[in-house]
């Protein structure tokens, strides 16, 4: 059984991730989304939010959903995983990936990267993008999925509401 | 009539948005400079500072001057705009900003993204960099007009007497 | 009135290219096509199959197309141009497209470069992509208008019959 | 039973793509080495000289050697193919690498693109690189297999005799 | 005698940096590392720290190592400097480079800016990546000397005990 | 006494170029400027055309020029030198040279490869792109020094009458 790590911090799941665990799907037996649980950052969605999110916008069987702390490679060799699958979108992020994965080698020489292109139409797409589209009252039906509209539709008018 | 937006932050007005502007000036008939009002970060110099001396530095007539918040698209099209104008400097640059202009695009499908290079001696220039120049006493004589730098002075000696 | 010109190789016409010519039109009054004779170039199609195949797609009374030999800025001088339109792809293409854009500015200080951006879906397109793949029996007609691919599968089944 | 296709020209192989076919084989259970037959270029070892120094260099039960002419995708379908694998190196690769996998994309929408990346002292190797300092009496040994250096030294003394 | 400024934040210094300080030994007569002092960011380790850690860590007599505030390039001009020292590790870090270096070749033409290449396998290295792995319990000991490694190690235990 | 290289085709030499070797000047105690015999590149100026065009434009006591074969560092051993000088323009070029620094360190472990960053006014100029203009009548005296603006029209003149 091959298994790969799907990780990030998915503030809040967008087409684009969805896209790629399904790229994923195709090559290995089970894919794990793995959650970054980072103390130092001030997330839109609680790390239980996001983890129950995912799990209605990716009902497969062969997904699971769990939440990290400490080294990723360190955790996914924890859960027997073969590869961490990565999205590719840009130069920037390519760079940084490269970066990022040229270190996880140095402390794991057996887990392998994986990187994946995502569709055409998901390559400009970001949580960060997204949140900062919908807090302004923009439309993001294109860009994620309709539960996770209204989810942050609930968050932004909550927040302007004293 | 063509009417171009060029947003940015201005936080101040450099040789090379005025660079920009001018060459926005040949191909459209107006060209509204769009201050973006961000409420979570801390500028140097006020909204009404900014767009003070904007109008100072851009005098011509067909150029207007105004601040907003919210989507970027929809303030171009309540102000019946054709185009968005950019400044393309660099890689990391381009990158960011194909991205916006991508998004922007999904947002609004018939607002155009047009991307100029502003003048070679300019094309390492950011409000960025003047203001840490100017922080640390440097000379930004080349790099902003003279009222520019007047107020840049006046900023950093209050920021530094108690 | 405003004039851009768009130049290019055109070896053949691509939904691109349709694509570009389409957005500068919403910002000029006239575009020409500028078919560049390039004598050290072997093309695939002869410069009047070029141009008449680009009349084709693009039957806009707006636009003009013609072929050009010297220097880009020179033609596009004598045409009484604002502007040269260039698509924007890829990293790769962006350095070439600045390099290029400056030393035009160089050449012609008055003629501005004007980068745009194609649709998300033809952001991978080119002419040497499109003739690769239907050189080896590819389907290409979601990257081309139909007459160019007819006058391609001519081309290629011409030079295989001995 | 998982299959991945490792295309190129390999011209020679190199410790560079020894080293991606390794980390192929932990994640497919077989991996095609497929040879690209290019009519117009003029390699320096003929396409049996090239399958049969890939045989030799990587001996695994679970890797095949072929040689295809045509389009990748196609060749990648009638083998049943899940994937193809192609390494990542560098910005420019990148690049025209994602402008290949969305052209794929386009003709294949099941057959995934997957980017692996090689190991850190081999990110600077290519075949064109390796040949070059071959033909000019560099010593080559860290970068290919004896067998491939005895090859090229072969190669390069035989143009150089009269 | 010809002297050079390595400036940076040191925050720890890395394999990567001490690379960097013997290859630019090879070229200069001295070397003076010159530690930034960031009023605006919070170090792991104090000034004092960081220069003692250098110090230790690089024990040549052609190395002196000094802390600055204000303008880069004043600073070095104060010393009588030739050179700026700078790494090149990936493309974003590149095009971040020109831009400081073109501000600063603004601020002092007759400062010149040069760049080495690290060695291959310290090409992903940053204090940044070290401190965050360092901190999650990660092993250090292939990217930071000895003394750098037990450092950290006290640091992190003591943030975690209460 | 320190010695660095400074490689190319100088096909013909550009004021880039000469840029670039005042700044070597600056740093080392002689540069050599190299010029590569190509057998495989049909260069518009012969080697010894190169050579004398250089030694008129660099006039130097501590500049020498030569031509050179085969491995670049196994040259620049021979002479001594200490380090091989590149100029930085662009991304793609950054690409392309470290690519090559790489190359050489593998081969050459105690030859320092120094990038320098020319002139922001030459950062878009190439002797090919040079060439290309003044084939096509193009102005390029702010590009080269007078006498290479004279070669240049005589070889195209020459080429272009029978």
């Amino acid at each position: 059984m091959t298994l790969a790590i799907f990780p990030g911090s998915f503030d809040p799941i967008t087409y684009g991730h969805i896209d790629l665990i399904e790229r994923a799907l195709k090559m290995f037996d089970k894919v794990h989304v793995a959650v970054l649980v980072n103390a130092n950052k001030q997330p839109l969605f609680s790390n239980d939010e996001k983890m129950a999110l995912i799990r209605r916008c990716v009902p497969s069987k062969r997904v699971e959903v769990e939440s990290f702390e400490g080294l990723l490679v360190d955790f996914a060799r924890t859960r027997g995983a073969t590869a961490i699958i990565r999205g590719l979108r840009a130069v920037s992020d390519f760079e940084y990936e490269l970066q990022m994965a040229m270190m996880n080698r140095e402390l794991a020489p057996n887990m392998e990267t994986v990187f994946l292109m995502p569709k055409n139409v998901y390559s400009y797409l970001s949580s960060r993008l997204v949140k900062e589209v919908a807090s302004l009252g923009g439309d993001v039906s294109n860009l994620v999925p309709d539960v996770i509209e209204r989810e942050l539709k609930g968050k932004f008018q909550t927040k302007k509401t004293p």
